[in-house]
Parts: structure tokens; sequence; C-alpha cells
């Protein structure tokens, strides 16, 4: 039996590191950081011939819906919902999962960050599709797991157990963000992979779960969802949501549940190998574009003007698209400009671009926001 | 007597070396790259209570006559001349000196170009006043040296002989740009002086020393001026202006008379010292304004924006006046936005501008020249 998948988008975040570009009304995930077509129609385009447009779901914030549905006309408006507050990943799924019981009780739902670049889409399809079939098949929690190519210390990772008959394999454990020598270790052992933050499971897994690991927000959702297309909606959304937990799904239900021990946490992970970039910061995305060009650029500048010229200039990544670029004798830059900004800093500096909008948000410069 | 100055200012170079700000219609003497006056107006403004408005000649090309025109509208159209083609500071002065020994026999002229800083005013001057005197009391020639306060290399230097009655001295030699080591021991000699390019003399002075050392092209600028003010002033200047030799008045003049000896040269130096910067880059005018700035800017950054936050970034040079800049762990980097370029380089490299526009000439990329 072919599961009914149903894509839930997760499109609530602010994604600061992206700033000049990204602002609390043109997130990272509404960006075309890469190529033409915005992060979250990539997302939806990805899973559109897993899932017809009426089974799509996205989560966001007031700040972004007008654009978010703009941006994604297939999806029905009323299908993209805005939190009247942030509560991270599991008051979010948490309220997906009742809305869709409600409708399809066979409901299978795969949960999708909306700003991670994919470069295999048949890979990624097959993937949750496997992914979904393992859903379907009883209480399980599936987790796509990808396989390391590098020590990162940025992710949570995913240490595999026994295998499954039919693929993928139990979930013995999930490690916090390792330091280099434990991600070192990791990447040595073969068995841990990255959490990508993309989970499957139906839609019953999930209530059940909420109800035993996320009992005291769980009544709220489902009070919520059964205000959803009443009048009364958004207002009961307003007075209950800002009740629930602000936790994410991980620490809130895979967590706890993975304590249970391998055998009898019914989690389960899929080795994903598909390309998958979640474009942390300029330098991630200057990378993926250094990657994607090769041989073709001897200097290793990303420069997306209108037109360039460097000279004795390595390795930067340069953002002015009306303006000619030139870049004499600088090398690991990054300079990316907008309308109203100028950022000026380096591949290796470029994490610390949120505190540009840790200090705008200080000085209240609401405009560059 | 009081000498009756003619201000001559040439204003007729392409400045490359602050593209993108200076392009063939905006040359580096028509932008106001410190305070809110252009280059050339400033020019125009320190010299203005030495003479009256209708003693002032420009002299510069056919891109930049109708901005220079509206950017000094006290100076009669007609004494701002637009050369058919570029030929160096000789012909340009040579003419100037044919004009004004038309209308004053006793015209001292003194030749300034338009885009140097002076950092006070009345010591300029009272500089200008004491060579007026000194060239409307003989054949003099009288050369603006700068006592230099570092072993620059980018500039010639005038070695000063014997000491003048009255104030200043004899020039005894003229050198090249030299190298730092020569440039160290000029510094150390405490005789040596920067070539400024201001030089004073009475217009009947040039023109014997046009015969004397520019015969040929001599005639050429004579029948020029005197077709001044005729019908066919524009067509005479196109046709004998090209034949006149391309040549500075440095080498046309200077050289050759200083060649007669110290005593027998009539050359005269007088020692200036009022915050000259001839603002030869994007470094030289960082210098200027970090030096203007002095403690008030702990980062050394000159962050000229619409609001700007640096963080862990020191002595950086960065122009973009519409916009908020944020740098980020970056350090003495060079970067200048306008409409339609964007230019990254450091302060050390920012010779190499020159560079950009090369490429663009080549390129035939003109909107961007």
């Amino acid at each position: 039996m072919k599961p009914n998948i149903y894509p839930v988008i997760l499109a609530g975040g602010r994604g600061t590191r992206f700033w000049p570009r990204s602002r609390r009304t043109t997130a990272k995930q509404v960006l075309a950081l890469e190529g033409k077509r915005t992060m979250i129609q990539q997302t939806v385009a990805r899973l559109l011939p897993l899932a017809p447009a009426s089974r799509f779901w996205v989560i966001t914030n007031p700040d972004l819906r007008g654009e978010i549905r703009r941006q994604l006309p297939k999806i029905a408006a009323r299908q993209i919902i805005a939190e009247p507050i942030a509560r991270n990943t599991a008051p979010a799924i948490g309220l997906a999962a009742y809305l869709l019981l409600r409708s399809d009780p066979a409901a299978v739902i795969g949960m999708f960050p909306a700003d991670h670049v994919i470069a295999d889409q048949e890979a990624f399809r097959k993937a949750v599709q496997h992914a979904a079939r393992i859903a379907a098949a009883g209480e399980n929690i599936v987790v796509m797991g990808i396989k390391p190519t590098r020590p990162e210390t940025g992710y949570g990772y995913i240490e595999a157990g026994a295998p499954r008959r039919g693929g993928g394999h139990r979930v013995r454990r999930f490690t916090e963000k390792p330091n280099l020598e434990k991600a070192q270790e990791f990447l040595e052992a073969g068995n841990y992979y990255w959490n990508s933050g993309m989970f499957v499971w139906s839609a019953r897994t999930l209530v059940n779960a909420l109800r035993e690991h996320f009992s005291e927000s769980a009544p709220l959702l489902e009070r919520i969802a059964a205000a959803f297309g009443t009048r009364d909606f958004e207002k009961v959304f307003a007075r209950e949501y800002p009740n629930c937990e602000n936790i994410s799904v991980d620490y809130a239900i895979l967590e706890p549940r993975s304590a249970k021990g391998e055998h009898h946490s019914n989690l389960f992970s899929i080795p994903a190998d598909f390309g998958w970039n979640d474009l942390g910061s300029w330098a991630a995305l200057y990378e993926h574009h250094a990657l994607a060009r090769g041989a073709a650029s001897s200097d290793r500048n990303v420069i997306e003007g209108a037109g360039g010229y460097a000279f004795e200039a390595e390795g930067n990544y340069i953002y002015a698209p009306r303006k000619f670029v030139a870049a004499i004798g600088v090398n690991n830059l990054v300079v990316v400009e907008t309308d109203d900004a100028l950022l000026i800093t380096t591949l290796q500096r470029s994490q610390d671009v949120g505190k540009v909008v840790k200090h705008l948000d200080e000085r209240k410069l609401k405009k560059l926001l």
C-alpha cells in the first residue's frame, strides 16, 4: 500500500546569518540563494512528485506568511499557517499531526525544513518514500540521517544501531553537537549520521508520542486543531499556542523516546546520500556555489554581480547583483550588498553575522531587520 | 607693489585611482572626496581671497568642462577651457601664459592642480603671496616645495640651494621619484622638498621660458591665444594644439632651466608647510580622514555610510553613503560602492585600482569608465 504522504514544511525561522539579504519579511527560506527559485519553492518542487499540492502544509510566522503565499500559489492559503508566536518545532509539527489526523487517519507526515538544498532530487524522493513506508508500517518514527563528509561540529548526530530488514537501521542514540575531537571520532566510526531535521511518521504515531512525551502542551494543540476551519480559529490559536512549551521536536519527543532503548523506541534512521546542504552561513553558500562551478573558476571566486574583474584575488564570495564588481588583492572575503546595507566579512567569520542582527535589534533599527 | 595674481587651475586629469567614484565625466577633481565641496571647488575657494573670480582660468578636458562650469558658476565660462586633446602640463600652462600676457603684461600666474587638499588655508595663501612677490620681482620661477614628512617614493623632489634674502632659496636640482633608500636620504638631509606641482611666475617670464625651452610648440600656443575670443578659436585650437609636444612643465622647462646652475637658473623654491596632500589613492584618502578623526575612532575605521557597525574590524575605509555598513573581522580593506560598481581591495593594494580601469578600457565597458 502506498502511504498518504503529507509534507509539512517548517518555515518559521529568521535565518539571521544571511543578513543583510535575510530580513524579518524576507527570511532565508523565501530567498533565491541558489538558482532562480526560492528555498521554499525548491522544497515544495522536490516534494510535489510525492504528494498533490492539496496535501502540503506550511507553518511559518506572520511576517512571512504573505510572501510565502505569493511564492506558493498552488498551496491553499488556509494550509499556510502563521504561528502567533514562535514555539520551536515540537508545537508546530504537533499541531500539524492533530490537524491531519482529523481529515486522514492514515496520514503520514513528512517534516521538512524550508531552507535546505538537495542536489539529487530523485535520491531524495526515494529516501522519503522509503521512510514513509517504514512510518506507515507501525508506530515508527523515521529520521533522515545524512552520511557525514567532514567532522562538522554544527550538527547533532544520530548513532545507528541494528540494521532493519528492508533497509535503514534502528537509532541507538541522538547526540548533541559534538566538539571537533568527538566529531572526528563519529566520522571515523562510520555508523554516525547528521541529524537532518527531516522526520517521517504517521499522524497517529506522532499524536500518540505527543500524548506520551509532550503531555502538557498536547491538549492545547488538540484544541487549536479542533477550531481549525471555524471562525474561532485565530482566537483559539492566539490564546493556546503561546502556552505550549517552547522546545524542539528533538528534545521534546525524540530524545525521551530514544531513552527507551534501541529496541523499544521504534526510532529508525535511513542513511541518505542526496547532496544535502543546510546552507547555514554565507560560507556554506559559498562552498555550495564553488563546488557547483568546480574547475570552471580557477581563482575560486564566486561573484554574483553585473560583471566582475578579479586581480590577484581568490576564494571570495561577493553578492552585488546589479553592480560591476572589482576585487583586487583580497582573499576569502564575504561581501554582500542590498539596497540599504553592505556586509563585509570573511568566510571564516561569517558565522558572526548574527552579531550584526543583534546590534540592530538592540538599537531598534527596525528597517534593517 | 601687490602682484596681479592669476590662478590657472589645471583640471584635465582622469584620476583613475579613485575608480569607481572617478569616471571620465566625474574625475577626481569634481568629486567631494573630503568635505562637502568638490576638490576643484575647494581649490578655487582657497584662492579667491587672493584674486577676483574674473582672474581665474581653468584648463580641463571636454568630458569635464560641463560639470566644472556647473560647479564654478563664479568663473566666466569662456575662462574654463577644454583642451581638444590632452597634452600634459607644458602646453596647458603655456597657453595660459600667452592668453594672460595679451590682457595684462604684469600678470603673475599661479599654476595649481585642481585635486589637492590643503589643511591650513591661511598658510597656503601667505606662501602663494610670497611666491608671487618673488615672481613679480624679476625673471623668477617659483616652485612651492613641501617639507617631506615620510620617505615618499611617489613624488619628485626639489633640492634646495642657497637661501634667498627675504625667504625661500635657490633650486639646486630637481630629482625624479627616488627609490626608498634615496627618499630616506632626502628626508634626513633636510634640504629636500616634495615638488607639489604648484608654480608661480609672471606671464612674461613664462613666455620667455617657452620661447627658450619649448620653442617648437611655443608659436602654436601663441597662435591659439591670438585666436581667443574670435570665431575661429575652437578651430585653431583643435588644429594647433595636438601638434604641441606632449610633456610636463617640469620636463619641458624646469629641468632644462635648472641645468643652467643654481645661480643662473632664476629658479626659486619656497618651503611650504600647510598640510598638503595630493590624495593619490584611496589609501591616501583614508589616511587623510583617519588623521582628521584622530582619537575619535579607536578602531581606525573610516566608514562613510548611512550608519555602521564594526566588530573586531580595524583600519578599513568603506564608502557606501546610502547604506548601513557592517564590518566583521576584516582589516585594512578598501570597499567603495557606487550606483553601478563595487570595488573591494586593501589599503596596500589601492594603487592597483588603475588596473580595473585598464581592464574596462580594454573591454570597452564605457559605461563604467
